[in-house]
């Protein structure tokens, strides 16, 4: 089984989590996540996302997130950004690293961004050239990657082709997004070896949707066709918007403790993890998807959120 | 990708899964289930287990499901039998095939059924003897063999001398049972690739538990290593005993979805056993982990539990 000796994860539970929750979480609580977080281990936190509180009011409060987190020196901290605005308001709050967002499907980009892919491309230039004059690296997501809601059947070329865009224009690293988590095993194992036939020298992450159950069984088809970075989100915080109930991305904590069972080193600390997963719980206030986290008893130590709407 | 055309499932959910359950369940219902999974395409359904009601009160009735259930033709209904006169009760019962249980950890073996491992395989002689009187083929699942709630490490030799035992004493398969949902895909790699090193032409079928979400990544890992014949559990009923709220079996639906999508063939029919899942759910009144179940709107076509009793 080929593997490698070492895996990074990027932690996106704070955006991509709680952007999908119901209800905007408090400024408070979002700090406290992110500052959990801070203490686990892990090197790459998407923090915020700079999107209008009009579009997508959980995720207002970006930049009082960005201000308010306690900013530990080994982690890069990332900031989602929509457009030019956006990236100048996420350089301004000092964020580490850029992350833009383009679909593989014309209709996804146009029910997510009201654009074609053509015009993301286009404000994913102008934001490169704010990143550039910054001097902050950005790194850019292919959503529904490996399938769309819309879209029977997204072409793997067009992936390629967006990427190779991407890379182009600046990218200091792709994501692929199973955005509906549709992928399987085996179109992982593909779409991995063409990207690295195309893509040779970009590094490539993996963002995996647990929505069939099948994200851990992706991250073992894409480490044996050579993959090394994956995100996850704390708790399995998140969802689908296209399937309410559903599960979110796959939870860091369970891709951490398969990769450390497997002998993979991850740099985090799995208890400290579970520590952030359990507040993860306490802030959306329903029982989350995370698996090892019900294996286990919560410690009395862990970190409690002090106020937290419980849904009952 | 190494993978197998053909994947044949065990659907072990009437006995694994409502033997976990906190309360016995009505006898209709029991046959409702089994009844409802004779109608997906499954060809091997491990429909009752012939313990002591006293022990197990979950399992009462074993005769009773056995005798109520709509035997179809191209079904292997399996009966699981702890001893000597659960065998006899089985085989007057006309089941298709016995299983057998036995520990790769003497604690588990000695908590489970009270008795160590060499009594448990002098057992499994006795049982082998009456199935071979009664040309009833039998198979032996070991259940601890990747770890175990009490022993830090379980011994993979032991597991195979246990194995070879097994198929000395006349099974015709043996199943490796991650009884704790503990195994890595490494692991599960390594375990297959020796079994069928030693044991290379008896089957083998793997039983993982998803307590810690790795269920569908190990599939992936043991077809690589060549395995084909996997149990699975309707909806993922069951659960862990040693983990109270942790997930139970692999959801079959699930592990059914991912295969399809990856063209491998089951002769599973999917809707049908989402109906199944959805029976399943109504008969433990709680929600269950399958994933793909909560990812799709449930059918109104579809089986509904007539009397349940829904736990708030």
């Amino acid at each position: 089984m080929r593997t490698p000796d070492r895996v990074t994860i990027t932690e996106v539970g704070p955006r991509d989590g709680l952007q999908n929750e119901g209800r905007a979480i408090p400024l408070a609580e979002k700090i406290a996540l992110v500052d959990a977080l801070s203490e686990t281990g892990l090197t790459r936190i998407e923090a915020a996302s700079f999107v209008s509180p009009k579009a997508i009011p959980q995720m207002a409060n970006a930049a009082e997130v960005m201000a308010g987190i306690r900013r530990s020196p080994g982690i890069t901290y990332i900031g989602l950004v929509p457009n030019e605005m956006g990236a100048r308001n996420a350089i301004e709050t000092s964020v580490d690293e850029v992350a833009v967002v383009v679909s593989a499907s014309e209709s996804h980009n146009r029910a997510n961004v009201n654009r074609t892919i053509a015009e993301s491309l286009e404000a994913i230039r102008d934001i490169a050239s704010l990143c550039r004059e910054a001097t902050v690296p950005w790194s850019g997501y292919i959503s529904t990657a490996f399938g769309c809601p819309y879209e029977a059947q997204v072409d793997v070329a067009r992936v390629m082709q967006i990427a190779e865009r991407l890379r182009d224009t600046g990218a200091e690293a792709i994501a692929l997004g199973d955005t509906i988590g549709i992928a399987n095993p085996r179109q992982v194992s593909e779409v991995v070896t063409l990207f690295f036939e195309r893509l040779a020298d970009t590094p490539l992450r993996l963002h995996f949707h647990d929505t069939r159950g099948m994200a851990l069984a992706n991250v073992i088809a894409a480490m044996e066709a050579g993959a090394t970075q994956f995100d996850g989100s704390v708790g399995g915080l998140g969802g689908c918007p296209y399937a309410p109930g559903a599960s979110g991305n796959v939870a860091t904590e369970d891709l951490v403790a398969m990769l450390h069972a497997m002998g993979i080193e991850t740099g985090v600390q799995l208890d400290a993890l579970l520590d952030a997963a359990w507040l993860s719980e306490d802030i959306v206030g329903r029982p989350l998807d995370g698996r090892v986290k019900r294996a286990l008893p919560r410690p009395a130590s862990s970190h409690r959120a002090t106020q937290v709407d419980y849904v009952p």
